[in-house]
C-alpha cells in the first residue's frame, strides 16, 4: 500500500542521510504523568530545539540538496514565501549551503520574524499585504529568476524531509504506539504518517479548532478552504492541506481532532511550569488534545507528542 | 586516589539507581559550532529541564531515600533553608516521597519563587531578612522537630545524587574531553568531579566573577568566604564552597576560571536564540566562559557544557 505514496520510508531515510550533516538530531523527554496531571507518562520530541526554532530546516535543506544533486539547482538559488517559520527555515538552510535566497513575506509579518530572516542573510521582499499576495509575488519573482521555489509543504521533498521526525522518533522510543502531531499544511504530518504507515503506530492529528485544516479535508474527502484564526494561525494557519499529504492521510492518520485556544495556551504554561520547555502556540498544540481530553490515550498506550516549534516571545508562553 | 574522596562512582552510581524512578534522565543537544560563534561544537547537557527546573532534585531524593532505607527519616520529615532552586527542589521532592517538608526562605524571595514551593505542598517559612537568618531559623526548628535538614550542597548524599549528572553524561557522550561546569557552593561541580576523578576528563569550573568561591578557596588552599553579586547570584550565590567538594575540587577540577556578568548575558540570549533553550543566569554561565573567551578549548576536544537550571521569568532570557 505504502509504495503508491508520495513518501515512504525509503524516500525518508534517503532524506535523512542527506540533511544529517546539518540538521540537529532533536532530544526526547520523558515526563512523568503526575508532572502533567495526566493519567500515564509521555515522551516529547522536542523538535522546537531544532535549527531555526522548529522542523523546517528539514524539509528545506532535503529540497536544497535534492536539487543539487539532480543538477536542478539554479545560480538564482531558492525562493520561498513565508512570514514564519519556513521562512526563516529556508533562509537557514541557503546560507549553511552557501544558496541565494529571497523570501517574501507579507506586511503582517512583525519585525522580529523580518530580522530573523535577514540575520540568515536572505534577502527580504515584502510582497503585499496579506500572504496569498506575497505567495503570488514570489511565483512572479520565481518566473523572473529561474529560482527554485520549496514549498511551505505540498512538495515530495519537502514531506520526507519532515518525515525523518519520525524516522528518529522512531528509533529513540521504539515502543510507542500513538504519537500526536499538530497539523496546518500537513508537510509534517504527512511525512510522519508516510513513516509509520503500516506500522501500527496510530498518527494522531491535532488542530485548533480556528483552523482545521486537516479535519474538514478529511470530512470532505478532499483539500478543501478552512477557516484561518485563532492563537495558532500563525504556524498552523494554512488555507488547506497539501495535496500530497493528503494522499497520505486518509488512510495513515489515525485520528483527527481538534482543540480550544485555551487548550493550547495551558498546554504551553504547563510545558513552561514542568519542563522548562518554552514552546509556541503550534507547538503545544500536540500536548493540548492530551489536556483538554479531544484525545485520551487507550489502557496500555505509550504516547509520543511532538513539539514542533519554539518561535514565540519567551515571555508569552507562561500564559 | 578516589577511595578517600566524599564522593566516589560506586556511592553516584548507588544514587542513580535510589534517585531513578524519580528523576529525569535529561537530554542532550549537540550544536555546532557556526550556530554559538565557536570554531568547535558542543554537546549541552539540558540539566534545566529536570523537574523543578534545576539539578537540585537528585541530591534531594537521594539524601531523603538514603535516610529511609537506613531509617533514619523521622516522622517531622524534612527541613531546609533556601528561597531558590534547593527549596524548590526539596519540597518537590518531599512530595514526591510523601514527607513532610518545611522551607525557610528570606523575606527577598520573591512571590513567584515562594508561590512554587507551596505548589509543590510544603510549609514555606519567612525566617529573617537575609539567607543567613533563615538558614539559622531552619537550624533552630530542625532542633525543636527533629526533621532532616537537607544541606544545598555540603552533604555526602547531596554530592553522589548531584554526580549522578556526570554518570549519565559519561554514559550518553563517552567521547567528551571536557565538561564545564557552574559553580556556586559546589554541590554539583564537586559530585561531577568525583565521577570524573582519574577518568582523564577535565572538569572545568566557572563562576561569575560577582561570586567566585571555588576560585577564592582554590587560592586560599581552603574554602573561605568570598564576595556574593551579580546576575547569578540567586543560584550560584554561596557564601563559600562546601568543606566536602573542597576535598574533591582541590585535586579533580582541572581549572577554575571567572566569567564576567555581561558574557553571561550573552550566553542566556545565545542558548536562546541558537537553541530555543530558556537558561536562568547560573544555567548560561558555563557558556559563558566559551563565549568570552574565558576558557578556551584545546585543538580536538569534544567539549560539554551543562545547563544546570532553567528558573527565571522565560521574557528575561532573550537580554
Amino acid at each position: 500500500m505504502t509504495q503508491s505514496l508520495p513518501v515512504t520510508p525509503d524516500l525518508i531515510r534517503a532524506a535523512a542521510r542527506r540533511i544529517a550533516p546539518h540538521i540537529r538530531r532533536t532530544p526526547l523527554l520523558r515526563l512523568g504523568g503526575g508532572d502533567l496531571g495526566l493519567p500515564h507518562p509521555i515522551i516529547l520530541k522536542l523538535e522546537l530545539l531544532q535549527a531555526s526554532g522548529s522542523f523546517k530546516p528539514r524539509g528545506a535543506f532535503n529540497t536544497i540538496l535534492s536539487a543539487r544533486e539532480d543538477g536542478r539547482l539554479p545560480a538564482a538559488g531558492v525562493i520561498a514565501a513565508s512570514g514564519g517559520n519556513h521562512g526563516a527555515a529556508v533562509a537557514y538552510a541557503a546560507r549553511a549551503l552557501g544558496v541565494p535566497a529571497e523570501i517574501f513575506v507579507p506586511e503582517i509579518t512583525g519585525p522580529a520574524k523580518r530580522a530573523r530572516i535577514e540575520s540568515y542573510g536572505a534577502r527580504l521582499v515584502v510582497g503585499g499585504a496579506a500572504y496569498d499576495e506575497a505567495r503570488q509575488a514570489s511565483e512572479r519573482r520565481a518566473a523572473e529568476t529561474g529560482a527554485l521555489p520549496v514549498h511551505a509543504y505540498d512538495q515530495d521533498s519537502v514531506l520526507a524531509g519532515q518525515g525523518t521526525v519520525a524516522q528518529e522518533l522512531a528509533e529513540d522510543a521504539p515502543g510507542l504506539t500513538h504519537v500526536l502531531v499538530a497539523t496546518g499544511g500537513g508537510g509534517l504530518i504527512g511525512g510522519m504518517a508516510g513513516w509509520y504507515a503500516g506500522s501500527g503506530v496510530g498518527v494522531v492529528s491535532v488542530e485548533p479548532e480556528g483552523c482545521p485544516t486537516l479535519a474538514t479535508a478529511l470530512r470532505e474527502g478532499r483539500p478543501v478552504p478552512a477557516p484561518v484564526g485563532g492563537l495558532a494561525a500563525d504556524s498552523l494557519g494554512a488555507r488547506q492541506v497539501g495535496a500530497l499529504m493528503f494522499a497520505v492521510a486518509r488512510d495513515h492518520v489515525a485520528a483527527a481532532v481538534l482543540v480550544p485556544d485555551a487548550a493550547i495556551r495551558a498546554a504551553q504554561a504547563l510545558l513552561w511550569e514542568a519542563a522548562r520547555v518554552a514552546a509556541e502556540p503550534g507547538g503545544a498544540t500536540a500536548l493540548a488534545a492530551l489536556l483538554c481530553g479531544a484525545w485520551v490515550a487507550p489502557a496500555g498506550a505509550e504516547v509520543g507528542v511532538l513539539v514542533c516549534g519554539g518561535n514565540c516571545p519567551p515571555g508569552s508562553v507562561t500564559g
